[in-house]
Parts: structure tokens; C-alpha cells; sequence
């Protein structure tokens, strides 16, 4: 694991947690994007050598939607940076992690991404992604 | 704000959660230290430029045994490096958000911190600190 690439965090609704967290950080997010498959708009501020990816719902049955009902907005997920994703999964995978999608898919911001179940590591949802080079 | 500085992960127990990420990072924490005023143990991994801080509760009544209890162990708050936290303070309040304590406290790793309150920012509890420079 190389750093962290991002915090994501679980939103109601973008455009006014764009500007809230502008204040925050005293800058606007530079970027957004929506990834249908996950059903999410997304947008990303930097922050250091790190981002925050703001993650909206686009629709009722989507993994964020889902997690804004049982347990409110909030930090969603913390994402690693790996140089490759499926060096990562076998190792963690030995080590006795869950791994929630063995084979790598397509998420936001041109990344192979990956997550490993909470329930193997203390509560929190991992994301390793690795960024696609084309 | 100049980076994350940390993020704090709420877990039972430090001793088999330092040996849980020390798989998950490939690397061993590399301190521990108890903050008595916040009821808590705490230990450190370096991971790229930030850290992630497990804290364990020391008593029942600490803020992190009353954050385990409400929500089970997960992340619970994200730090803020800040060269001057006075002003950001004032800056923050300024914008809205509301400061938990408007005068910084001691906090672990020679920082001066404070805290914004999570209704304040989408969930989120932040925490902006300074280090200490004696």
C-alpha cells in the first residue's frame, strides 16, 4: 500500500456538500464524475497528496443510498493506493481478509478498485485501487 | 488546511487490531500512547504522507466507548494539519460550523487539537491540529 488516495465520504446531496466542504478546505472540488454502475455522483477535492470524494446517490437501491439509511451521512470508506490490485487481493486475502470482488472493476477516476468487508477489518470499508495506465 | 493528518479508527481492542492493520499495511505500528485526559490508548501506522490512529477506549464513559457502543468499531474521525489553529477556528465558525472547543486542547502526538462537531459537516467529526513546537 502505497498512501491513501481518498476518503469517501456519504452524502445526501452533492451540490450543497460541494459547497460545505468548500469552506472547509478553503478551495472548491476540481472534478466531478458519475458512475452509473455503482450509482453514484461523485466529486473530488484535494487535500495534501490526498482526495475527498463526495459520494451521492443516484438512485433508492444503490450501496450508498443504502448506507445513508442505516447509518446517516459520514465517512463511507478509506481508499488505499496499490501498485497492483491483484498482488494486494491474493496477499490479503492469505492474511484472512474478505475481499467483497476478487476480480478488480472499473470505479471513479480512471482506478481498478476493489473493497474488503468491514467485518474483516474492524468496522471499516477498504477500497485498494490502483489507477488504469492506457 | 495543509493535509490529512490522520485518520482515527474506533477499535475494542488496540492489541489485536495493531497486529490486524500491521497485516493489512505490511508494516508494524510504529508507537503507542495513552491519552488519559480522552480515556484512550492509542497507536500509529505511517501510511505515504498521513497516519491512521487506532484508539481503544481506557474507560467506560470515554468518547470512544460511547462511539463503539452507538456504532461499532469503525473510523471515527479525520485530522487536519493547520499551521494556526486559532485562526482557523475563527475562520471555521465564521463559515458555519460549529467547534466543539473553541480553546484547543492536548491531544496525542504533540498536537493542539479541536473538534468540529459532525452535524456541522455532513456526519463527518473533524479534527483540525497543530503541532506543538517547544
Amino acid at each position: 500500500m502505497n498512501k491513501i488516495e481518498h476518503i469517501g465520504i456519504a452524502v445526501k446531496n452533492l451540490e450543497e456538500s460541494n459547497i460545505l466542504f468548500g469552506k472547509l478546505f478553503g478551495k472548491p472540488h476540481y472534478k466531478v464524475e458519475t458512475v452509473e454502475s455503482e450509482g453514484v455522483n461523485t466529486s473530488f477535492f484535494q487535500v495534501g497528496e490526498n482526495k475527498i470524494e463526495l459520494l451521492e446517490a443516484t438512485k433508492d437501491d444503490s450501496p450508498i443510498a443504502k448506507f445513508i439509511d442505516r447509518k446517516g451521512e459520514g465517512i463511507h470508506h478509506i481508499a488505499f493506493d496499490v501498485d497492483d490490485i491483484d498482488s494486494e487481493i491474493t496477499r490479503l486475502k492469505a492474511e484472512g481478509f474478505i475481499v467483497l470482488n476478487d476480480t478488480p472493476k472499473r470505479g471513479a477516476d480512471n482506478k481498478l478498485v476493489a473493497f474488503l468487508h468491514p467485518k474483516s477489518s474492524n468496522g471499516v470499508l477498504i477500497e485498494l485501487c490502483q489507477e488504469i495506465k492506457e
